[in-house]
């Protein structure tokens, strides 16, 4: 609720209340001038793109300070670091964005519930975001890009190594939208300190999604304080099962793929399940490739029986995204088993079964609780770009709103728009008259 | 994460686990079968109707007590008693849940990422759900029969009230759970104390969601609590905007109906905002009729000159769903004041504007923030019935999952399938091959 006396107000708040009214205006924005924002951000960073890099170089040369006294990795630094080409990476991701079609006000469902009394259901922006995001500056093109393509505000939260990239950065959006008449430039926002987070996380009244963006732990931090719902992935712990009837070429191929494509990502694999009666036929040239690739391999009792040299997998093994170059492997009797065992341990997030035999193919994508199950393909593949998504919001584990690869939909809600001539309830709880419930038309 | 050792499991996580495992089984039955369940529990709801009148009536006998102790009110004492109608309503409500289509793999979208590597998108259950209900036994027939028709598994957790009814409820669906070959009984648990709920509210590795239904503090004890995602609606706070271009005839029916038709309901209206052109004209009567049918009015200051005996609407009345028969009356200068107040004090359920000018009437509609948006109808229509979706899981403000009366479709989710050959993700980041990203069909 707002406070009575606005003087009581602190700064956050204040943020949040005229980032929401600027949200209902962004909201009934012509499709045509949210594009041209977009249009004239791209241009915008073209123009300013020495002053991003000089900012880029303030904060790296911080941040060089902050690497050699190890308070930050390695990785991390690189991931702060742009270049002229990230920041052309930056342009085609407000493109591939401004590209997509118009996500508000589409009919979701038209019913006649009785004559001249029409309910619509019709897509609109969820309102007001909170992002919160690590050492990537580049995330901000692409976040605010979708945010305004699709009608919503946003407080945005960056790591603060990024500081000065991420405030000119913002201030580009904050041009862009200032060079368009009645642009609401309260939508975007850029909060600064752990502090404002914290109490961000708790300003349920204003702000209608958290989405947190980063490591696995800034996740569960978020989670856990947020009293507003968070979309977001826990972990990734991936399988693939090998089945009997796999066609042990693919096999090799996915596996491969799945680990060494890109181990840090969430959507590598961290188990591999192999049936029993191809195990002595896969395993060992597949371990051996998988050794020689740098991963290291754990495995069951049943495997270390099968392969020399590797480390026995303990409990905690089958609990753990490696996020690296490690690999558990166990070996079981019948699809069956591997069932059981990614429903223990899986995150809900890929699983992937290698096989020929289309009905265990079908038991396994009919019977695995994840938002991704695949036959024949890589655990890689879940992912928005490679999806046709366009732009990749991030992965959600949860089941509700959406799941998997989230792109712009994600932003998106609706709502029901009853149309009347002045009918009232008593008219049909009386039997005067009755409802039609006839639908009309389903466009999407 | 089932624990290592079995023997510390507590009673309900074992429910818990076993519903989970059971909620795997039922998803993947063919629709006949779930749809056989609801026809036999239907006939043996009719044969064993005595037995859940003698069951309700023992109840009733010990709530008769607490009532005289005045430890539980009328209202509630009167949801708890069924009677031989009560069930044939129950009865009905089952057959209206059966007649509604399969919700389960039905195809979202169809994406051919390459040749041979397609994309499905497709509904599936949410999986393991907690209801906690207070007295009315009613809820348990309609709430298990959504559940079986869309595949996932409940705990629930009525009142202590209405235990004995309860029971023989939940005893009649595994009877017919039973009589199916295959069926997983475990899907359907009935909890019985406090303790139960406080535990259930923390088991989210087993349990998706959390349905509160019943009073507003149960909604906002549970989501407090909850570290699943809750699915329900803390307030309803709706308004009628009575526009200056508004047919005052319509306007009095409109008003007349959401306040009085059942001013329990959470789609009531609370607030009555009225243009100061048509205030003079419209008020006087408006109020009058209003009084007589024992609403108490409570206006502004500027209403307060127009009306004779009033009472002074405070701060306090805006924020308040009186859930009773009590209006507060605010002259307001024009539409965009009429939005402003919805803002400030809407709680995001129902909001409605009487008018004749299409103008005014697309500004609201597009500019006000929730679930519902209505033209020249009473508010008393938002309500899953009504909106023909056959039966009403529930009312949410929460704008995530789903938003509005929530039927059948707020018990499912979608998860991606990916049916490949062998396909790897290096052959694309390589430049090797290119996606297609071609949208084959979409289905809904």
């Amino acid at each position: 609720m707002t406070p009575t006396l606005i003087e009581q107000e602190s700064e956050i708040v204040g943020i949040a209340r005229r980032a929401r009214q600027a949200a209902r205006w962004l909201a009934s924005l012509p499709y045509e001038v949210r594009c041209e924002a977009l249009a004239i951000a791209m241009a915008l960073m073209e123009e300013r793109k020495q002053e991003i890099l000089e900012a880029n170089e303030t904060d790296c040369a911080i941040a060089e300070a902050k690497l050699a006294k190890g308070e930050i990795s390695s990785a991390f630094f690189q991931r702060l670091q742009t270049s002229e080409a990230g920041i052309g990476h930056m342009i085609r991701q407000v493109r591939d964005v401004a590209a997509l079609p118009d996500p508000l006000d589409k009919l979701i469902s038209l019913t006649e519930l009785d004559d001249n009394l029409i309910l619509e259901k019709i897509t609109c922006p969820i309102g007001l975001l909170g992002i919160i995001f690590e050492s990537r500056p580049d995330i901000i093109p692409q976040v605010v890009a979708l945010a305004i393509k699709s009608g919503n505000a946003l407080l945005l939260k960056g790591g603060t190594e990024a500081r000065q990239t991420n405030e000119v950065l913002v201030s580009i959006w904050h041009e862009s939208m200032a060079r368009l008449n009645g642009f609401p430039c309260d939508a975007i926002n850029l909060l600064h300190t752990r502090e404002d987070v914290q109490e961000m996380l708790h300003l349920d009244r204003y702000i209608d999604l958290i989405i947190p963006r980063g490591s696995r732990d800034l996740v569960r931090d978020v989670a856990r304080h947020s009293t507003i719902p968070v979309l977001g992935h826990g972990e990734g712990i991936c399988h693939i099962y090998v089945d009997q009837a796999a066609d042990l070429q693919k096999a090799w191929n996915i596996v491969f793929d799945s680990k060494t494509q890109y181990p840090a990502a969430c959507n590598s694999v961290e188990t591999l399940l192999v049936h029993e009666a191809v195990a002595p036929d896969f395993l060992p040239e597949m371990c051996e490739s998988l050794r020689c690739a740098g991963v290291e391999v754990r495995g069951c009792a049943r495997s270390i029986a099968l392969l020399a040299d590797i480390t026995p997998a303990t409990e905690v093994d089958w609990e753990t995204e490696y996020s690296g170059l490690v690999i558990s492997v166990k070996i079981v009797r019948n699809c069956a088993d591997a069932l059981d065992h990614i429903e223990r341990y899986g995150s809900r997030h890929t699983e992937c079964i290698v096989t020929e035999d289309q009905d265990a193919a079908n038991e396994f994508l009919q019977r695995v609780d994840a938002a991704g199950v695949f036959q024949n393909a890589s655990t890689r593949f879940a992912d928005g770009y490679r999806y046709g998504f366009g732009a990749e919001l991030g992965i959600s584990t949860g089941k509700l709103h959406a799941r998997g690869p989230v792109g712009l939909e994600g932003l998106i809600t609706y709502k029901y728009r009853l149309i009347g001539n002045g009918q009232i309830v008593a008219t049909y709880t009386s039997g005067t008259r009755k409802f039609k419930h006839r639908s009309l038309s389903v466009v999407r």
